[in-house]
């Protein structure tokens, strides 16, 4: 028997899944099997002990403030210092021009209520950030797509996209992207600005890894070149801690007010407490040293998992080389499924997230995303052991199957 | 010169709006202002030892898990704990019937985003929670009301109202209601289940205050008597601290699991580090002796608000008598505006919440919320005596404008 509320779901209920990462988080959750499918900070680099002191800072001399209800924009401290940060950064924000978030998530989120109507387009890369999918997916987009190569989006097929498809806004993450690792070099963030502004296009520039580079400098954001068309958006879930929930929306103000509005009937505000430890935490100074300590270690880490794709990868089988971040993209060639091949692999206990699912029309099914910010070195050499064993024995059987030797 | 953001609104942002009391609660954040205008809580009364300890516990103990993703379902154990004391309570919930919202707003915000499609109506009270009206109008909705008197929705008047409106579900307050303070008695929750049943329309049960009942017993929540066609709404931001932004579902799995699907989009899951605090404070048995000691104080200051209106108040003038809860409501004679009233409280130092706010159909101009938890004794003395000199003023005043003496 089923109950009332089951006979009244709505319409845009149709087009919403959950996570397939989510759901696959707690299948690889078993301690024998090596994980490298969330996108999870190391966490014994989270810095404990500052939260700690944070704590106690802010318990005893502002707790009423930090257990009461406080402003949907934010607490203004927090605000403030983040457009510091950000200006250093290359972007442009006054308070005015910052909302707090329950992480970048609940950005994505909020864009979509505020933006979205139903059948809207989104131009989107292909694959793109599954979480931008969910939370549009909810407000019964559409999406277009553009494909990326090793530097992120390729630009030269943007135009004909937009043209096509009169996009409401382009979602982009230029740093390190999520799935893929990649890197949008300047002269193709210039030319995507330029088709954007042609077309009068806006744009979404999500950028929850950019602090996280390990090597080369950084580049122009996307908001800088593009100005009040470009609503920019960051976290602190990659660089202090995701059990916060703290992330942030930068735009116009006019813009601002509104996902306001929208935050309030959302959940009327973020934490006041967590959003306190954040900033207590950053107005020590504490965070720059933090940043410098969790690239040194990624790096290391994602030289531990190139090097062990260089020895052990099957003939065939290719990668990104990301320069920053917490992921690289893995391909098998062409024909090979990552789904079937994940059978194989829990077997080997070793656990990846299949790239189909960061793709919007199910292709993709020969890649895989691989996180190396959270196993260990040693770990990582001994799962990407294991994920070659798999991918050899799928790839030989695979072949046996289609081409028996007679 | 607007951006290309503000072009391209979504249909649904016409009917989006601040909320009044947010807005107003910046005005009257001047400290020479006594406001009765929030919801807000006793800062006084926050336990903040108890988060101290439990910060030290949580940070040296589960530091790796608090600052971490967690499962959007909310924290397991919480989430167990919270099972038991519903059950003690009178609502029959195990842990897959439960999923933790950033407060009981945002279960407002799931419950709309799963179940409304624009135009459908939605049943409440008239008056009701202002914060259901700002969730559910960002989803189109429309509204149906009931009146109520002073033991809440007037249930005779339901059937009629069901039958012509035929709405999605319907939304009460039962216990100490915002705004009125009204309590539903058991022949009405009866009542309005059975016209539910017979007609087949399911209820959310807001029930934030429940706990802070001053005097008499416990009434039989409407979820026990609706069973799987009720979801139930509880939250901590009135009984620990609403600067957590913790609140929860209580609903039939298969619903439940929908709802945690739109809370992965919405911002993948509630803080960590949040729910863990709250699940060591409930699960160390102090949130119980924290309620009794909410309750006498609370207690005391209803009181010293009635006797303050029955000394100062002008004929014509009246008011509710709430059991519990944080709200009482009054009624100046029909024809005179609380929103006009709001420009000689504000010379009297003064605020309160124009009742208008929470209608869905502008009435109620003649009313106001009063809030009682959040002034200490002595300040609400003194509040009441300027509100009733500025109601005197106002009503002469209003009086001579009318019906000038020749």
């Amino acid at each position: 028997m089923t109950t009332l509320w089951e006979e009244r779901y709505a319409e845009r209920m149709e087009g919403m899944k959950s996570s397939v990462i989510r759901e696959l988080l707690k299948i690889t959750m078993q301690p024998d099997v090596i994980s490298f499918a969330g996108g999870l900070p190391a966490p014994e680099l989270f810095p404990i002990r500052d939260f700690g002191d944070a704590c106690r800072y802010i318990l005893s001399e502002q707790g009423h403030t930090a257990l009461q209800y406080g402003p949907s924009e934010g607490f203004p401290p927090l605000v403030e210092w983040l457009c510091e940060k950000m200006k250093r950064y290359g972007v442009p924000a006054e308070p005015h021009n910052v909302v707090i978030t329950c992480g970048a998530q609940q950005a994505l989120d909020l864009i979509g209520k505020v933006f979205i109507d139903p059948g809207d387009v989104i131009l989107v890369e292909k694959p793109t950030y599954l979480g931008a999918l969910q939370a549009w997916n909810a407000y019964q987009a559409q999406f277009a797509t553009v494909p990326i190569d090793d530097d992120g989006m390729q630009v030269d097929l943007l135009e004909k996209a937009v043209i096509q498809h009169r996009p409401k806004f382009i979602y982009v993450l230029p740093n390190f992207q999520n799935p893929a690792g990649t890197t949008l070099p300047l002269e193709r963030r210039q030319k995507l600005v330029a088709i954007a502004d042609k077309h009068g296009v806006p744009i979404v520039e999500d950028d929850p890894y950019g602090e996280l580079r390990f090597e080369g400098e950084d580049i122009t954001p996307i908001i800088t070149l593009h100005k009040e068309n470009t609503l920019y958006l960051g976290t602190f879930s990659k660089t202090l801690a995701p059990g916060l929930r703290i992330g942030w929306i930068v735009g116009p103000h006019p813009v601002i007010r509104r996902i306001v509005q929208a935050k309030q009937g959302a959940d009327l505000h973020t934490s006041s407490f967590v959003q306190m430890l954040a900033y207590d935490i950053c107005s020590r100074g504490l965070l720059k040293g933090h940043i410098a300590q969790i690239r040194a270690v990624y790096k290391e880490r994602r030289d531990v998992m190139l090097q062990a794709l260089e020895r052990y990868a099957p003939a065939g089988v290719t990668w990104t080389k990301p320069l920053g971040g917490l992921f690289l993209w893995v391909r098998m060639p062409e024909g090979f499924s990552c789904r079937d091949l994940m059978e194989e692999a829990v077997k080997q206990k070793v656990a990846f997230v299949p790239g189909t699912a960061f793709y919007v029309d199910g292709a993709g099914d020969n890649t895989m995303r691989l996180n190396f910010s959270n196993a260990q070195p040693a770990m990582i050499q001994e799962g990407i052991k294991r994920l070659c064993t798999a991918m050899r024995q799928f790839m030989e059987c695979d072949i046996d199957t289609e081409a028996p030797v007679m």
